[in-house]
């Protein structure tokens, strides 16, 4: 059974009308930064259907006046990193706040026109910003179904995952300084590769630029360096979840990756959708995760709890310059993930790595069991074996210039939605 | 023939006596961040002789009255960042300035022993901090002889070293959350490994740690997402050098790093000297590296120039809690690295990854041709196999509980050394 509390009771209803399909009923209340219009100075809000929720002006109006929020200024930064380095109860307190002013529980935004006007912006005429200053960028490796398909396809399918795979949840470093919000293009990146035929690498714009369907999770208030963190205290570190694009250069990476991992093949750009969902609005959706009893994890990687992941379903889309529309080319779901959040977060902090507030740790791509669910060109196409076909004739081994790819995932509810919006990004040609 | 400008020529002296062994003479002038006494706020100084020379008294005074630095209040700051921000011709400005009242030649600090005693602060009453605002930390892999060793152990002598190797300076992505100042204790980190006859990884203390001799150097000015960097404009994004140990724990890189690159073998902590010598400082010490003909490098990372490095003789030693001083293991030099950070930093940039003012990139483990020269415990003691003797009748494979490994190094004038003063750091047993 859903376990629902005050802010996502079903039942609850926002005092003007959200259409059923929109990601942004008053049971989500993602938290992003946004700019009124294109030159004003960025701010805090919440998504609630077509408008944004300008918090820094509830704040200045002394509504968030619980033991928590009360003596914070946390909602006048221009980053969400003070407001998530208060933890989860300050998070807690803030939803139950801004719930009961959008239910119309607490009447002072339900009946003032004025305030109304000046608290809710229509979605449509703000611009999006990055909402948390990234300090550490992880990016794991998380699905059993990515990590074989990869295997498969460069070892053969008797050695497709490393021996390591299944004991510990496989990461890297990433790149920080070029996490982008959505919207963001990013040029075809230049690189060094090597053709198997060529006797020598040479540099020129990389051939095969691929996305990667993730998920990220931002942490809220971390350890402090030499200590470590337990799977019962985990998702308390946890402020919630973004979609990520990983763009990846497939050939950059396989020329560079031996022995120390990705590093150019990834470091051109990281898309993330502009709005964080909570672990709270996501809490009725938990699920159990694939079994991990083959071979039994660790203990200091033993979940506390059985449904540790969420029911998630995601999609990606492309769309060419020539198309009138995006085509859907991948459905998968976060819950095939064989690693949940909280063993990444415990396994990164297990050598008392410090974890900090607004660090971004990805999933790596997330592919389902069936080949329309693969997270990755790469898998999609299966090397460019199958190309994919697309309804206006072109097809596509990876990526050209000019495709845009949308991203978008959502938590069903009975009769409600609770999404992410779009984590969206064009490719450009190689920069001058 | 050395190059010298006003401020590296190896005549001038201050207007008190420092030592001929001194790190910090006058043509020094390495900028970090102190604390005059341990309770007070952290402000930006420059080392002289056994003294901290106090900018932000220097500023507040109104001395930096040069067209770049006059209207800037960098020198107020917390972090180094805003000034490194400002650029070559602002550095190369403030070291005239320095310079030029460390002489006498502009009398104002000579003449006035009041402002004597406010500016120079004795260097054993301070504490010193982490100089930069770290926004990435990027490891390269670029000594062929520490490659070659490392290569040799794992996978014999004739594939020693990858085919990438020799095309382009391997790197990735590392942790800048755990990079922390000379004289932070570290804990023996926790970790899975597997032993090559257990049937399963286990979860417990690491049994190899070591540290990696490293040099680092910080961006200064960076480049747009999506924009490259030219190996003639490089030297100029670059705000000068620190020595950097980059402590790993073997075991657990060896069980997790494939395929995706070490990950928590590395982010348990990276230590670095506090002082920062600019290029300025170093260029009387230009030499040529390693021939980079066969191959030939790629035209994208061919030097402008044929001394691309630097003479710096680098020196670990090790201290035992029941060694009565500190033991030398290593004498290395910083010319011995096949790839130079310029052009580290060009390949960094290649793909348009966006570098920003005070990103720290570290050159790998910096091994020269010799046994003495190897720069780990793993080359030093050849995986174990040749435990290295101390005086007092110790042994060690790899570092134990208690022991301190400080690193050093310095640029040899006639007459005077250019030095970075020293890199510390204690291992102390895994935390509770």
């Amino acid at each position: 059974m859903p376990t629902y509390d005050a802010t996502t009771d079903p039942a609850l209803k926002a005092f003007f009308d959200i259409p059923a399909e929109s990601h942004f009923p008053i049971q989500n209340l993602p938290f992003g930064v946004f700019r009124p219009a294109a030159r004003r100075e960025p701010r805090i809000g919440v998504a609630i259907g077509e408008y944004v929720l300008d918090l820094k002006v509830l704040q200045t109006l002394g509504f968030f006046d619980g033991p928590k929020l009360r003596n914070q200024d946390v909602f006048e930064e221009r980053w969400l990193n003070d407001f998530m380095d208060l933890g989860k109860a300050a998070r807690v307190e803030a939803r139950q706040v801004i719930s009961d002013l959008l239910s119309g529980k607490d009447a002072r935004l339900k009946d003032d026109t004025d305030l109304q006007k000046r608290a809710l912006v229509p979605m449509k005429d703000v611009v999006m910003e990055l909402p948390v200053q990234i300090g550490d960028y992880t990016d794991f490796y998380s699905s059993r179904e990515h990590a074989t398909n990869v295997g498969t396809m460069f070892r053969g399918k008797d050695n497709a995952l490393q021996p390591n795979w299944l004991h510990l949840p496989v990461g890297y470093h990433g790149r920080s300084s070029s996490v982008v919000i959505s919207g963001t293009p990013l040029h075809r990146p230049m690189g060094q590769t090597k053709a198997d035929d060529a006797a020598a690498p040479s540099f020129g714009p990389s051939r095969l630029v691929d996305f990667e369907l993730e998920m990220g999770f931002f942490v809220s208030g971390g350890n402090a360096l030499g200590k470590r963190l337990s799977m019962a205290e985990a998702e308390d570190h946890i402020f919630g979840l973004a979609l990520v694009n990983d763009w990846s250069a497939r050939d950059i990476q396989k020329w560079e990756y031996v022995p120390l991992g990705p590093f150019l093949a990834k470091n051109f750009g990281t898309s993330i959708s502009p709005w964080i969902i909570t672990l709270e609005a996501l809490e009725p959706f938990r699920v159990a995760g694939p079994a991990q009893t083959d071979p039994e994890v660790l203990d200091y990687l033993k979940p506390v709890r059985k449904d540790q992941t969420y029911d998630l379903r995601l999609e990606v889309a492309i769309q060419g310059e020539k198309m009138d529309e995006a085509h859907t080319v991948c459905v998968s779901n976060f819950k095939y993930l064989y690693w949940s959040m909280a063993q990444q977060l415990v396994h990164h902090a297990a050598t008392g790595c410090n974890m900090r507030t607004g660090d971004l740790l990805a999933s790596g791509t997330i592919s389902g069991p069936t080949e329309d669910s693969y997270g990755s060109m790469l898998e999609l196409s299966w090397r460019g074996s199958k190309p994919l076909a697309f309804p206006n004739g072109e097809t596509r081994k990876f990526l050209q210039d000019g495709d845009t790819v949308i991203m978008t995932g959502w938590a069903q509810g009975n009769g409600y939605r609770v999404g992410f919006g779009s984590c969206e990004g064009k490719l450009l040609p190689v920069s001058e």
